[in-house]
């Protein structure tokens, strides 16, 4: 199941940025399960990586490589994170960027490696290593679609957002990847995501982007709570277009972060869309709050409730589970005679009760619709934020419940 | 679906109490659905609230007539909750409490009224006053059987605990019911627990012991994360025993509060064994917290994980999920690297990664029991939580998208 059609678009090829594709035979023997990106020299790199604690090898190693040299090369693998595999995993992993670093004529350092799938079990070294110089040997500009495959776990459609701007006569390219259906509640990061352009950005306003733009898409999704401990948010700026330099004071910043901030919360709605056992794409938007965290709170509580997601995906205008989960979203104070909740352009909830001019009808033909908004104006101050989630379906349990056999 | 037997108990009769049982027709015709409890003049009663702060109209009035007058009658409906019905649900509440108080010859702030059931439609007033007359005329001292099942919603079993105890020569008595199977994450109070005794207790003590015991008992269990608008626990002392008041300094104090406590824990116990699509009864210890705060944090990530208990109706010893959510638990400089978890007697991580002597028959044969704990040592102080919960089973996913059809 997922929601809305989901075809891939049409991926402008970045200049300075090439795709390789292999097949490792991870978990499936012939599947594509390693990516490989190359970058030109000169190309810049930001990330935004998991808060698990429990972050995974991968996670630790590109942390560090990142801050010693500009990378090269991105190394992906599926079928295994490479998580909660203590030491071991550190050496593992440090295996393959030698092994692609040998081979490809660049330090170790140059090399980030990225692993998502199964956690616990050792990564399969070998198999990777093997699959390396066909991925090296396949690389090419035009192989975003495939990429988004490769990079796949339990996802049931690959993601992909492209576009181009023009930025003062000179045209910008931005194309991104991303995967991720569970596990899925970013914090600071989001499960793995790939955006490369071919404007040049100074590093402080690469990181600055990577951070903000993260925050307001990949970090305001969420699918069952859960944090992976692999999530990597990765932006690519390869420098090759025919512009300027963007700093922090050029003219074409701000059409950029538009551009830029399209292509992430495509990405990431994407993986809401893709959610495990969705059904339903629910925006959740509090405004009216004291103070950003409340807001936080609040959309995260009303995101997490199972019982509201149970009744999403029933289709049920159960508003009595919305108002409940406000309610216990641990907001200071909260005058519930003040605050509004609407489903869609219906109005559910106004004095402290249900609204005057709510009816089950009216309720239920928004609550039919696929893509659902509920609105919940706390009226304590000006503060928004918006949260994007998914329904609870059988499907969910019975993808999480048979994952490992 | 439900763990373990759960037959209820032969219930001692408590001096002093009596029940009463009517049909009201407020969802189904015939069902039992008005309890009233009917104490001793002299009897002394405290209570535990939720802190939803969509908090219902019963409670909000509960809280304020326990505050004027020492109760004389609880009065209690099942099949609508009456929360979220603004300023007319507390005119409602007000008038079953009327009624009663006219019929019973008591003062209406006498009365405690609790309701539980349906969130967010009117409470058919005329229904409930109309059963009150058979209530009150079927009052008895041995009806808590009936009582127990009078005060069901979507529980599949009546829950109750009954106890007898020499305290110096006397013998007291406790009995209790309690329900709820959803919507069930207490927060400073409960579902709706009901327990009785007999004993004399000064009313600072009854109040402390409602306080302790409700959170040591009910506020350490969850089903689903959601705190309900109309959670209550309500501790009766008839005060009718043959021995003398129990005060702060009394010998038999803790004696009493260890009786207390089993019923306590029995019929919260019952609430998760009987959680909705439970098949799993599952005692999550954190042990080597640094903090109270932070014991519970762990423990309530993991219990409210959907992976985690999605893998738990599973059968599945993915230990990896379990490890994941300890990761995100928000514990501040958390090392990995030293904590332990195990499953049952099987030791699934040290070291920051799987235990060495770990094996997947090993965790396959606890995961294989009904009743599983999970032990979590932070290794980073003293401090130890336990918090209780069920699994996550499809049938949850169909009893809560079909709760109101």
């Amino acid at each position: 199941m997922a929601v809305g059609p989901g075809a891939l678009p049409e991926f402008f090829p970045v200049a300075g940025v090439k795709l390789g594709i292999a097949s490792a035979g991870i978990k499936k023997p012939g599947r594509k399960d390693v990516v490989v990106f190359e970058l030109a020299p000169g190309s810049r790199v930001a990330g935004l990586f998991t808060r698990n604690q429990f972050c995974a090898a991968p996670v630790t190693l590109s942390r560090k490589h990142l801050a010693e040299k500009a990378p090269r090369y991105l190394l992906i693998n599926t079928g295994n994170a490479n998580a909660g595999t203590g030491k071991r995993g550190m050496d593992d992993a440090l295996a393959c960027c030698q092994a692609l670093a040998q081979q490809a004529g660049v330090s170790v350092a140059e090399v980030l490696p990225y692993s998502t799938g199964v956690i616990g079990e050792p990564l399969p070294v070998q198999k990777i290593v093997g699959a390396l110089p066909e991925a090296l040997a396949s690389t090419a500009d035009n192989r975003w679609a495939e990429a988004a495959s490769g990079i796949m776990t339990t996802d049931t459609r690959p993601k992909g957002a492209s576009v181009q701007v023009d930025l003062g006569g000179h045209t910008v390219t931005i194309s991104g990847i991303s995967k991720g259906a569970g596990m899925i509640r970013p914090n600071m990061a989001t499960m793995l995501g790939f955006i490369a352009t071919d404007a040049r950005i100074a590093p402080d306003v690469l990181q600055t982007l990577a951070s903000e733009l993260g925050e307001q898409s990949f970090n305001r999704i969420t699918i069952d709570g859960d944090t992976s401990t692999n999530d990597a948010c990765t932006l690519i700026a390869s420098g090759q277009y025919t512009g300027p330099e963007i700093t922090l004071d050029s003219p074409q910043l701000p059409a950029l972060r538009n551009a830029l901030k399209q292509v992430y919360l495509d990405l990431a709605h994407a993986i809401v869309r893709d959610g495990e056992g969705a059904t339903k794409f629910i925006t959740i938007r509090v405004s009216g709050a004291a103070a950003q965290q409340e807001a936080l709170d609040v959309a995260y509580t009303v995101a997490h409730s199972p019982l509201v997601k149970t009744a999403l995906f029933a289709s049920d205008p159960n508003w009595g589970r919305i108002l409940a989960a406000v309610g216990r979203a641990g907001v200071v104070d909260l005058d519930v005679s003040a605050l509004e909740i609407h489903l869609g352009d219906v109005c559910l909830v106004r004095g402290g009760g249900r609204a005057e001019d709510y009816s089950e009808e009216r309720g239920q033909a928004v609550m039919n619709q696929e893509e659902i908004t509920i609105a919940i104006d706390l009226k304590r101050g000006e503060v928004s934020e918006t949260v994007w989630t998914c329904d609870f379906s059988h499907e969910y349990v019975t993808i999480n419940a048979d994952y490992r056999s």
